[in-house]
């Protein structure tokens, strides 16, 4: 089986408002040090099936039908071996 | 500066509604080999001053206080030195 660990972020030049919402809060609760907080998606994809190849290209099908807006955000992900029982 | 990439995902004995979601999505678009898919929070803290073990300390308390919810979640979380302009 192979497992796909997709991070669905924020393009860096779009506002995080809920990123922002948590620093402020930290900031608040006394964590000064907190200069910035950005908030991502991480997805795992457990494929029953198919070679890595085949992985990796349905993968970048389902970030870019499916799970990012490419307008707003960006997509990178790796593919391992996954030993679930 | 310190970064934090904290992970904070739903405990395994949880339902994820979210990700069921997915999975049945895709394997109606014709994804037959998706078989489960678990979607998390990513987040990352850029701390302005602070050592690691104070970083580390605090991002323990952070976790527990506002990013995870004990009760349904678990965190792990890595630090790392970061390079922000």
């Amino acid at each position: 089986m192979l497992k796909a660990r997709i991070f669905v972020e924020l393009k860096p030049s779009v506002l995080d408002p809920q990123g922002k919402a948590v620093t402020n809060s930290l900031n608040t609760l006394g964590y000064n040090q907190v200069a910035d907080t950005r908030i991502s998606k991480y997805i795992e994809i457990l494929f029953s099936e198919g070679s890595e190849d085949e992985v990796n290209r349905q993968v970048e099908e389902i970030c870019n039908k499916l799970l990012a807006n490419p307008n707003t955000e960006h997509y990178h992900y790796t593919i391992e071996q996954a030993e679930y029982s």
